[in-house]
């Protein structure tokens, strides 16, 4: 599908992916509309994603087909999900099963502002930074553990 | 900076930027907490929307920097600006000025959901997609329209 109207104002789902065959995911909590995390996701993600109502990505890193939470029980259940106009990004509104989303042991992988006005070398400060679990316990088995 | 720890742990902005010289960018409304767009930004228009705390993108269709809003007007006010565990991904909560963020009339890119459950063919479904602009008055100027 390549007309531009089809896309955007239609009801045919047709994600674009981009030349590495993947598609961006957002991320948020439901609840709090806190940005969780952002992953991609290739065709078999989306599909298995679609058909179950949890979360499935694509790492990168590892280059495989990644169920969220297969190794730490932390899966995200689904509560919405949305596409955008050019259908090249989704939206996940999920529940965050168990303590966090992020690999480093927090409940969102955003834990870092920028403070505005900043020039030159910029500096980052912790924000909501508490760790909710211990990342070395939950993927003991580091062959499991989730990509960064 | 490649130390993966001094990335995650650390309190220097290092934002990693992908083989195409760019950064995804969520972004999202303060109030409501829907996710309003996902854009990119090159170093460039990160600097810019760090010291002047309103959002600057890069457009890939066009290849050149755009201020968002400086066509419609409808230009974001930073809040708060995050970087994730990586340092792959911004996030941006805005003040969105004027009605919507969407090219095509909407509040929200993200005026569709797809129900799950379904497998083959998907289909979406509209939500909160009612107009809430009409784009060709706002960008009467074709040539100053926001990329898709």
């Amino acid at each position: 599908m390549t007309d531009k109207s089809e896309i955007e104002e239609g009801l045919a789902f047709a994600p674009k992916f981009g030349a590495d065959g993947l598609i961006t995911a957002v991320v948020t909590d439901a609840k709090s509309g806190d940005v969780l995390m952002v992953a991609h996701m290739n065709a078999e993600a989306v599909a298995k994603t679609i058909a179950s109502g949890e979360a499935w990505y694509y790492s990168r890193s590892r280059q495989q087909l990644w169920k969220k939470g297969e190794s730490s029980g932390h899966v995200q259940r689904v509560v919405e999900l949305r596409v955008d106009c050019d259908q090249d990004a989704l939206w996940l509104k999920v529940e965050q099963v168990g303590p966090g989303a992020c690999h480093t042991g927090r409940r969102s992988c955003f834990y870092r502002a920028i403070k505005l006005g900043q020039m030159g070398s910029i500096k980052l400060e912790f924000r909501n930074a508490d760790k909710t679990f211990d990342p070395q316990a939950v993927y003991a088995d580091k062959d499991k553990a989730p990509p960064a």
